[in-house]
């Protein structure tokens, strides 16, 4: 086990927590699709990610969804340890996009560890701010930004993701992403379409001109 | 000087972290209107609010602004020492929205016991999870909650703020609070004019009837 090579701050614990810590932390591997964390239902732990994709997005009371931000390899997870942060005051879900393989620090050792240790408890604080400014990104992107604009820099990102310009994804799906309705997402891609940014497929969206996109995005 | 009360880690802290601290946290008074902190430009250090009210805000390129939270008597205002805590990668302005009493601990200090002090850092990873909420809290609401909705909480929070039904604020600074453009807000409040709701007055937004404004906004 390379904890070493995960954990940033794995030279400011002292010998006896690095033991602590390898004498618990355990592997675990989900398929594609499993939800790692739901809510405030579980508290599994901190998440180091060794392969895969996670996506953590938020849920409506009508069941909209918003993608908040992925996470890949040699990412941490905190969420899934949210118990630990009682002044976490919202929930997030946590979800495999990838077939994922991760080694789980517990919550309990963890809190242990913040209580004890200024550079652990430093080191949380690191992780809640870089989420924290991912989020406020994305809330930037969405007051200031038009929705036209956002759907481009979505497909160009995912097209990045996976390594091709051909998405299998349906407009459902991106309408989970971006936390709107599946309509507005149809409707915006057939103007893409009537433009040659894009060609629509059943059960795919084609990017037939990124640089027309990126353009767009920008 | 009271600290004690203010800082609720003040007993958690060793005698000789509490000297230091008392030896240069100092009182700063400012007028309301007064920019407290802007972005990244400066970093005057933790502020603790003994008396006042401060308005914690995004701006766009544009000069567009959305208000995050607000912050009151015995709040902290974490934000303003920015530049201890290199993984915010986003930019707040903080203002004072009524003349405001404050005491300023400054970043070099305040940094220096996160470094020493697993309780001073865990104490900053709270301030900075709850403010995390307030923003999780408000991106949830512009994007699953209409405008209309929105719009009667705000009239319904600032007369709650205010103490009265009579709001002096002009259309212009709800726009700036709520992230939109004037022409919106002008649209909305006419329409809750007609529906009874408010009564429109050169500079003023009078709540008609606070009630059905309740009700909407639920």
């Amino acid at each position: 086990m390379d904890l070493a090579n995960y954990l940033p701050i794995w030279n400011k614990l002292t010998a006896e927590q690095q033991q602590r810590l390898l004498g618990v932390t355990h592997p675990l591997k989900v398929k594609a699709g499993t939800v790692v964390h739901n809510g405030s239902m579980d508290c599994l732990g901190l998440l180091l990610i060794r392969s895969g994709q996670l996506r953590v997005y938020a849920l409506s009371g009508e069941g909209r969804e918003i993608t908040l931000y992925r996470l890949f390899e040699m990412d941490i997870c905190l969420f899934s340890a949210s118990c630990v942060m009682p002044s976490v005051q919202f929930e997030v879900i946590v979800e495999a996009e990838k077939d994922t393989e991760l080694w789980v620090i517990p919550s309990c050792l963890f809190k242990n560890l913040m209580e004890e240790s200024a550079p652990v408890a430093n080191y949380a604080n690191q992780l809640i701010s870089s989420r924290f400014s991912e989020v406020m990104w994305l809330m930037e992107q969405i007051m200031w930004k038009s929705f036209d604009k956002r759907l481009a820099a979505f497909l160009l990102e995912e097209s990045n993701l996976e390594g091709g310009s051909v998405l299998k994804i349906t407009h459902e799906k991106i309408a989970n992403h971006m936390g709107t309705a599946r309509e507005v997402v149809t409707r915006m891609l057939r103007y893409f379409q009537s433009e040659g940014m894009v060609k629509l497929t059943r059960g795919a969206v084609e990017l037939a001109d990124p640089e027309k996109l990126e353009q767009l995005s920008e």
